[in-house]
C-alpha cells in the first residue's frame, strides 16, 4: 500500500471561474485509477477569442489515460461544469454519473451531439454510493442557483475527500434541499475529511450570504406596484428564482410569459424531474398579447446582456409582439459578471430610452448570489474540520485569499491551479508533478488549440488590417502585369488623399522592375521584400502595420 | 431680439460616459454665434472599434460654421474633455480657454501636434471674463479628481447658463478649491440661472460623497501597517491623491518613487503651475534601487489595468530594475471604471501568484469619486434653482434618472443627447433640430469615420477569419492554373483532417472547368459564385462563414 498515492489534479476551475475539470486518483504512481469531476466550459470575448464558441479545457492528459478513468461525475447543471460534456467525452467515454435534474440537462446535450443518452446514469443522493474503481462516491445535496447542486464525498483508500461544488449555505432555498449543519457534523464525524476542495468564488465578500427567500416580499412588493409591463431576467437556470418571481407574480393579478430557450428548458426539465413542486401558470407570447400590460410579467433570458437573448431583443425593438414602453418596469434580478458590463448598460440604456424603468440589484434587494461567501466559507472549514484546505472555483486571487483565511483559521491550504498535481497522501499536501494544460477553442464546428495561432492571426487583423498583394511570374521569372493589392480593414486612403492600394501597387510593381532573376525566382525572398514594402508604405500613408498576405503566381506558358 | 434665440447642443458626452464636446449659440436661427465647450476623446475597446487609437466627437456640423465659431472652452484636464485639442482644433481654429493647469496639459497636446502653442489663452477664474461674441464667459473652480476643474458661468443676452464641467462637493479637496455654498448662492443671486447644465457620472450613488481628505487617515495607516515594498496607483491626473499617498509614505518613512508617463507629466505641470505647493522629495527609479525595500513607495500608472502601463509591467516582472515579491503590497486607490474589470484582474491575479498583497477600494477606504453623487446633485440643484436642469455627462440612463429627480424636486428637465439642439429662450427647453453626429476615429494617423465600414470589416476578419482566392484567366477568358486560396485566422483542416486551402482550390478549380466562356468573362459574377463556394466549403468543412477577398487576374499575353 505504501507506494500508493492519492492525487488531486485540475485540469480546469483553479486560477479562473470558468470551465471546471478536476480529476482524482488512487494507486502507483503513474497507474492511478482516476475519476474526473465536472467538464465545464468558459465563454470567450472579444480581446481573447473573437469569433469562437466555447472554450474547454485541453483534456489531453486524461484522453492519453482515458483507460484508467473509472467514471465522470457532474455536481451541477451550470454550463461552467458540465457544458463541454457533448465536446469532449467522446475522447473519454467513461460513465457519467449525476444527480436526477443534471442528469436531464446532461442528457439534452449528449442528444445534441448524438452521443448515446445512457452514458449518463442518474444517481440519488448519499446515502447512496456509487463506485468507481478505488472510489466511493457519494451526492450530498447542496443549495445554489440551480435546481440540485450537490457537493461529492469521494473515500478512496487514502481517506475522505469533500469535493464542495459550488454551494452557498441557503437554510430556505425556495427550491431543493435547506443547508443542514448537522448533516455535515455527521460527514465528518463518520471518517475525518482528510481534504476539503472547496468553491472560492465570494470569498471576497464579507457578510453571511443571505437566503433565496428573503427576496420574497422586496420583488413582491416591487411587482405590485410596478404599473404598465412588467419584465423581469435572471439566469435561466435559477429555477428557484424563477418560482419566486412567478409568484410575486401572481399575487400582484399577473400572468407568466416565458421567452427564452434556455429558461424554458430549465423549466421544463424541473418540471419533469419534480424537483419543483409547483410553478404557477405559463402562458405563449401569442397569449399573452391578449392580456392588459398591467396584468403580465415577463421572464426572459438575457440577463448577462447577451444579444441574441430576449431582454437584448426587446431593448431593441418588438419581440414576438411585444414592445416594452414608458411605465413599464424592468428588472435585473441578477448580479452583471465582470465583464458584461457594458452589454448590460447597453440594454439598460436602450430601455432607457424607451421610457422604461430599470431596477437592478445596486441595493441588493433583488438577488442573491450561488456562492457562500467568506463567513460561510469560514463556517463550513470549522464544521468539517478537513486536513487540509484546497481551494478551487476562482482566479488565483480569490484561492490565494481562500488560502489565507483557511492558514489563519489554523488549516493547512495549498494554492492549486491547473496542472498541478496534488499528492494528498501524507499529512500535508504536496506538488507531485505539473502537467502541461491550456484551452482548446470551439470555432464553428473544430476544436483547435488556444496557442495554434488562429485567434492569434485573427486578433492581428483586428488591430491591424490585412493586406493582400498579388503577383503574376512567367517562367523566365519576368513579372506579369502589374501586382494587385486589396486592403481589408484599413482606410482606401493615405494622408495625402491618394488611394492606398494604388500607392503600393506602384511601389511593389518599381520595386518588381529593379529586382534582379537572382531575386524574383526565389518565392521566399519576393514574399519578404513584399511584405515589408507594404508596411513600410503602410506606416508611412496610414501610421498602420498591417497583417500581409503575398500571393505569388508562376505561370508555365510552354 | 425677438427672432434671436440660445441654442444648446451636445456632440459628445451625452448619452455617453467619455468625449464632452457642447456647443452653444446665440443669434438668429441659423447664424447664431456660436461657443465650444471641450474637447474629449473615448478609448475603444476590442468589442467596437479594434485597433483604433482614439474615438472622437464627429464635429462636421460645427467645422462647417468654423466661421461662426467665438471660442473654444476647455473645463479640465481630463482625456474625456481635452483630448480630442490636438486631433481637432486644425479643424476649427478658434481661442482655446483654459484655466492655467488645464492649458499647460493642453498646449503639451499641441505641442505634439505641431500647433502653435498661443492656440490657448490662460484665465483666471470669476470674477475674470472672457467675452466671446455674444457671450461672457466665468471659471468657477470646483472639485475633481484633477487640479482646476471648474464650471462655466455662461452669460448671454438669452440669459445665464451653468456648465457644471466635472465636479464634486468637497469642502476639503487637499488640492483646489473647496466646495462653497456661500459662492453658489452668490451667482444665483446676482443673476437667476437659465439653466444648469450638470453632471449625471454618479445619480445612481445615494450616499453623499465623501471628501478627499478622508483617505488621508486610512492610507496613512495602511502603508505604516505594510512591510515590503509599498506601490499604489491611481489616475496620475488624480494630483490630490498623489499628494495624499506621498505624505502617508514620508510618515511612514518611506521614500517615493513615480514610474508612468503621464502621472510624471501631470506632477510636473501641478508644480510648474502652482497648483500643488508641495510635494514630498521624489526619486528616479535607479536612485529607488539603493532603497531598502521598506522605505520604499512606488506611485505608478496603470490603475485600470493598462497594458503598457508600469502597473501591468510590475505584475509581469521587472520593470525598470523593481520586481515586486511576498511580503510587497500593492494598492488600488482607484475604481475600475465598467469594462476594465478583466485586465484590472489580470493584474491582480499576476500579482496573487507572486506572492503579493492586493487592497483594492472594495470598503470604500481608499479611494473616493471625482463626481456628486445624487444628494449632491440635489443639493446644487437646490442651490442655483435653474429654470431647467439639462443633464449630461451620462450614458441614456444617467441621463433620464438625473432628469427624474430633478422633475421630482420641482424643476423643469429634459433628456438631451447629442445631436438634438434644444432652444432654451423660452420657459422650457425645446427640441429645434435634430443635428447629425457620430463618432469618428484616429486609426493610425489617419482619422475615419466610425460608419465607413473599416472597423466592421476588421470585426468581421476577427469574427469570421478570413480566406483568399485568386484565380488567373487568359485573354480568352480561359482558367491559367489553378485557383489559389490563402486562409487567415481559420484552423487550417476541415472536419476530415484534409487541409481546407486545397479542398477549396480543388472545387473552385472544378467549378472554372464547368463554367463557361460567358461567365467568366464577367468580373462580377466569378466573384460572386467563388465567394459563395468558399462559404459553403467552410460551412461544411469547419463551420465557420468567412470574410472572402477575391483577385481575378486578367493576363493579355497578345
Amino acid at each position: 500500500m505504501k507506494s500508493e498515492r492519492l492525487i488531486y489534479l485540475p485540469l480546469g476551475g483553479a486560477g479562473e471561474i470558468g470551465m471546471n475539470a478536476y480529476v482524482y486518483g488512487w494507486g502507483a504512481p503513474g497507474k492511478e485509477r482516476l475519476i474526473l469531476i465536472d467538464m465545464g466550459v468558459t465563454f470567450p470575448d472579444m480581446d481573447g477569442a473573437p469569433g469562437v464558441d466555447v472554450i474547454m479545457p485541453d483534456m489531453t492528459w486524461l484522453e492519453q489515460r482515458a483507460d484508467r478513468l473509472e467514471a465522470i461525475f457532474i455536481t451541477h447543471a451550470h454550463e461552467d461544469h458540465i457544458g463541454a460534456l457533448g465536446h469532449l467525452w467522446p475522447k473519454l467515454k467513461a460513465k457519467v454519473y449525476a444527480r436526477k435534474f443534471t442528469g436531464t440537462i446532461g442528457r439534452l446535450k449528449l442528444d445534441e451531439m448524438g452521443l448515446p443518452l445512457d452514458a449518463i446514469t442518474i444517481v440519488e443522493p448519499r446515502p447512496a454510493v456509487v463506485e468507481a474503481g478505488p472510489f466511493q462516491v457519494q451526492f450530498v445535496p447542496l443549495s445554489h442557483s440551480v435546481p440540485e447542486s450537490a457537493a461529492l464525498i469521494i473515500d478512496s483508500p487514502g481517506g475522505r475527500i469533500v469535493h464542495s461544488g459550488d454551494f452557498k449555505l441557503d437554510r430556505s432555498p425556495v427550491v431543493g434541499e435547506p443547508w443542514d449543519d448537522a448533516a455535515w457534523e455527521a460527514i465528518a464525524a463518520e471518517k475525518p475529511v482528510k481534504a476539503l476542495m472547496c468553491d472560492s468564488t465570494n470569498v471576497f465578500s464579507l457578510h453571511p450570504g443571505r437566503s433565496e427567500a428573503t427576496l420574497a416580499e422586496p420583488l413582491a412588493e416591487l411587482i405590485r406596484n410596478s404599473h404598465g409591463m412588467f419584465v423581469a431576467t435572471t439566469f435561466g437556470s435559477n429555477v428557484a428564482r424563477l418560482k419566486t418571481l412567478a409568484e410575486a407574480a401572481v399575487a400582484a393579478d399577473r400572468t407568466i410569459c416565458v421567452m427564452g430557450r434556455s429558461m424554458k428548458r430549465m423549466l421544463q426539465a424541473a418540471r419533469e424531474t419534480g424537483v419543483m413542486s409547483s410553478f404557477p401558470r405559463v402562458v405563449s407570447p401569442d397569449e399573452a398579447l391578449e392580456i392588459p400590460r398591467r396584468n403580465l410579467m415577463l421572464l426572459v433570458t438575457g440577463s448577462q446582456g447577451e444579444r441574441r437573448a430576449a431582454a437584448a431583443a426587446l431593448s431593441r425593438g418588438k419581440y414576438l409582439g411585444h414592445e416594452m414602453k414608458t411605465g413599464d418596469t424592468f428588472l435585473f434580478s441578477s448580479r452583471t459578471i465582470p465583464g458584461n458590463e457594458k452589454e448590460v448598460g447597453r440594454i439598460w440604456n436602450a430601455l432607457s430610452e424607451k421610457g422604461v424603468r430599470v431596477v437592478d440589484d445596486a441595493g441588493g434587494l433583488y438577488h442573491v448570489s450561488g456562492h457562500a461567501n467568506r463567513p460561510d466559507l469560514e463556517h463550513v472549514h470549522r464544521l468539517l474540520v478537513p486536513d487540509m484546505l484546497i481551494p478551487m472555483h476562482g482566479e488565483h486571487r480569490h484561492l490565494s485569499e481562500h488560502a489565507r483565511i483557511a492558514t489563519e483559521g489554523g488549516l493547512t491550504s495549498l494554492v492549486t491551479v491547473n496542472g498541478m498535481m496534488l499528492d494528498l497522501t501524507g499529512e500535508v499536501p504536496k506538488v507531485a508533478e505539473y502537467i502541461e494544460t491550456g484551452r482548446i477553442y470551439l470555432d464553428g464546428t473544430i476544436l483547435i488549440g488556444a496557442l495554434d495561432g488562429v485567434i492569434r492571426n485573427r486578433i492581428r487583423m483586428a488591430l491591424n488590417g490585412h493586406v493582400l498583394a498579388t503577383v503574376i511570374l512567367d517562367e523566365n521569372d519576368e513579372p506579369m502585369g502589374e501586382p494587385w493589392v486589396e486592403i481589408m480593414g484599413l482606410t482606401d486612403r493615405g494622408k495625402n488623399g491618394s488611394l492606398l492600394a494604388e500607392t503600393m501597387e506602384t511601389e511593389l510593381g518599381e520595386w518588381m522592375e529593379r529586382a534582379g532573376r537572382k531575386v524574383l525566382k526565389n518565392d521566399d525572398k519576393v514574399e519578404e521584400e513584399l511584405r515589408r514594402l507594404i508596411r513600410q508604405i503602410a506606416v508611412e500613408e496610414i501610421g498602420k502595420k498591417p497583417e500581409v498576405t503575398v500571393v505569388i503566381s508562376r505561370l508555365m506558358l510552354e
